[in-house]
């Protein structure tokens, strides 16, 4: 895409397309909307537009064309991988106006929603009508559904409820020709050839801009337990989960280490217990038949092998949401430290090997800075995040943690993980991508995303070339 | 594709990619491999070949392109639109040979299996193993684990477990260039770009051939409570259904006629009480908690509102399965009518408005044909199955059906519908996937399929062109 600037005649045009007011090209919202929660690539978006309907979307989509200019499709831009980031002049499409609830179901169960509606605002909108939309995380507050559609979001409840893949019905998408796709219509069964549903999951915006999306709800929890548990080492984790799963049927099962722990503490949450151990666990179930008595007998038995050091059950929801926070606030926590983020995955079964070999290359590598490790255990998902030292400049701290996630992807690629389990490639997991994706299927993901945008205007330069 | 005789040097070229012996071209072979449960078309492959490793595939996707031969991949052939018929010439790829287990991993919970294992095997292999792959079919017994994968197989537990879909963690795949792909790879969270593995899954050979998968289990079954229930009116289904679940976890929810019923007893199936109702349920439940209570309240509520005429709880695993019997046996009892059969779905909210209007319209325009319906009504999925008059040349039978199908089809189009919710598409849907998919959505299908099968060697004329 050659624009960095607009031409006043494209800019004219592109007011055109939607309210005028709503197209913004002030510095403070050039930088606003041109970046994501990351902070490695500046913002250099060109124009902001804000469409309020599908039909203005499309029309963006056929100004773009026509401009040769560059869409970056933007939701609550919580993404830790520079997905939406626009560094190169492009338009950002923010999705904030199109945040309306548009339709209920009782029968299908299902909501159907605009692609800027807020993560919370579609759990609390399913709450209100007696059901449960259980994709959850941290960043619930601000991420939207077309963000979470484009990353196929997972989260703290993936273990019990899966991705936002597995609650996705029907997408409305508008493609890089300015089409309107209407996928699965919110089918339980549809077997008529290739699922573009599921393709545009995980696309991070660069075969169309999801503009609506249906939504599969569910029963609520019926009487969540949480517990937190303190364990001596690292081998001790999938010894626990196993002893746990064996008798109870887990919702979630997080870990995090003493370092996670401390930050959060920091922080204003509070200490759960007086043990100080290396490892915590946090994890949930529903309090039906015997699951609390079965769940205490399996932590009396992980204790007397000495897998466990201490815990505690929470007697309130007040205090499940208080020992939650001690997992949900960590990335609040480190923050301030501008972290380098490592979201990598491996088979359940292949976790203690990779996470110990891991653990070696990083102590080695990063013999001086602080690395916080908490993670998905149970769906072999570990967040590893690498904090930037007081004293070391930022591009120098990048490229640093750079050269060692080059050397980490080698250590995935030998465990047969993934460089990206839930925040996506985006800009930022680009160059690590061959450790996960063979060449032959690079070459297949271009070759699909040039029939969706033949013009390439959609996000380019993220994902793949 | 020109050829539909092979010449002598390209037969020996193919012999030369696997044990000679396995290449096949003696007539009843050829009938045999040829054509699946679908009675429309006419075989006419010009060789079958059974390879015995993804190697061997490898060598005959390139053979192929080579001397520019299509193939037709190959599982049980249980298909019932046609999806792997050789009406041209083709060579008939079938995995019978490769079907062995490869790997169970207790922690992931996970089979890996080659393709041509049969869906029963899987079955048994998980349940050998203390747990439970929950696709379940009539067909289950000679349908192969590749064909499952390439039609999404759903059948009669959709409701508690979900498609085929949810149920693979990887594929390796052989595309249509002949280079073998390894997606997923088993992984439960891998957020590293387009999933192709959900691109595979219902794509009906026309991207690939699949060599292996890997299968998730889950926990068996707590303890199965089978309900056979008379029903006086097609209004009441969905009624008895919304009582039920409100009250129970339902992992089944089927319905049949009265013709099914005569049809599957004089096959050999028991009456399940003396009570003659227009329309049955077969309905399944863990007896968890409360649950067989609950559904006896519910049948009690049902019957004093007058939804429910009678109904049979099996006090046995004997007896459940002879109660199942009244609903997958329906299959097999039409078969010597070589019924015409349209497999179509809705929205579960649509159901009862779509079920009255495809009802007056079939009585209308089928006035001496017999209609048997059945399906699983709990997913929005009805079968509906014309049956050939004893008098009626086959050719006509089928040029009528297809008349009232293309009727049906504007029906389903208008209730936003899928002309065929689980036998796929292959050549007898085809000429009505636009009622459900748009002229947008068939013009990218047909992009995509030229990115993986460049040379158009894989299931020319099935699906899209």
């Amino acid at each position: 895409m050659p624009n960095t600037d607009l031409a006043p005649a494209a800019l004219d045009a592109l007011r055109a397309c939607t309210d005028a007011a709503r197209v913004l090209t002030d510095p403070a919202d050039l930088e606003h909307y041109g970046r994501d929660w990351t902070r490695q690539v500046a913002p250099a978006p060109s124009a902001i537009v804000l469409p309020a309907s599908v039909a203005e979307v499309q029309a963006v989509v056929r100004w773009a064309i026509e401009h040769r200019v560059a869409l970056v499709p933007s939701g609550g831009r919580t993404g830790l991988s520079g997905g939406a980031v626009a560094p190169g002049g492009e338009v950002v499409v923010a999705l904030d106006r199109m945040n309306r609830l548009l339709a209920f179901d009782p029968i299908d169960r299902t909501l159907t929603v605009q692609a800027g509606m807020v993560t919370e605002a579609v759990q609390n909108a399913a709450r209100e009508r007696g059901l449960f939309y259980p994709v959850d995380f941290a960043s619930k507050g601000s991420s939207q559904i077309g963000g979470n559609v484009g990353t196929n979001a997972g989260g703290i409840k993936v273990l019990r409820y899966g991705m936002t893949r597995d609650w996705v019905a029907g997408l409305k998408v508008v493609t890089g020709t300015g089409e309107v796709l209407e996928l699965n219509r919110g089918l339980v069964k549809n077997a008529t050839g290739y699922d573009l549903r599921h393709l545009f999951i995980g696309a991070e915006g660069t075969l169309g801009i999801v503009v609506e999306a249906t939504l599969v709800l569910t029963e609520p929890p019926a009487d969540p337990k949480v517990m937190v548990l303190a364990l001596p080492d690292a081998a001790a984790i999938m010894r626990v989960f196993a002893a746990f799963r064996a008798q109870v049927a887990l919702s979630a099962f997080e870990f995090f280490t003493d370092r996670a722990l401390a930050h959060v503490l920091a922080h204003g949450a509070q200490r759960p217990f007086e043990t100080e151990a290396p490892f915590y666990v946090v994890c949930e179930f529903d309090a039906v038949g015997a699951a609390e008595t079965d769940a205490l007998a399996a932590f009396e038995a992980c204790a007397e092998e000495g897998l466990l050091l201490d815990g505690v059950i929470g007697q309130s929801q007040a205090q499940n949401a208080d020992l939650w926070k001690l997992r949900e606030g960590i990335s609040e926590s480190l923050a301030p430290h501008l972290p380098y983020k490592n979201d990598v995955s491996v088979r359940i079964s292949a976790v203690p090997a990779f996470m110990a070999e891991a653990q070696a290359l990083i102590a080695r590598e990063y013999p001086d800075f602080e690395v916080v490790w908490f993670g998905h255990i149970g769906d072999g998902n570990l967040h590893i995040n690498i904090l930037k030292p007081e004293g070391l400049a930022h591009p120098a701290f990048v490229e640093e943690c750079g050269r060692v996630t080059a050397l980490l992807g080698e250590v995935i690629e030998r465990h047969g993980g993934s460089i990206s389990a839930e925040h996506g490639v985006g800009l930022l997991k680009k160059p690590y991508l061959h450790h996960t994706r063979g060449a032959a299927e690079i070459a297949l993901m271009q070759g699909i995303r040039a029939v969706f945008d033949p013009h390439r205007i959609l996000n380019p330069g993220k994902l793949v070339d």
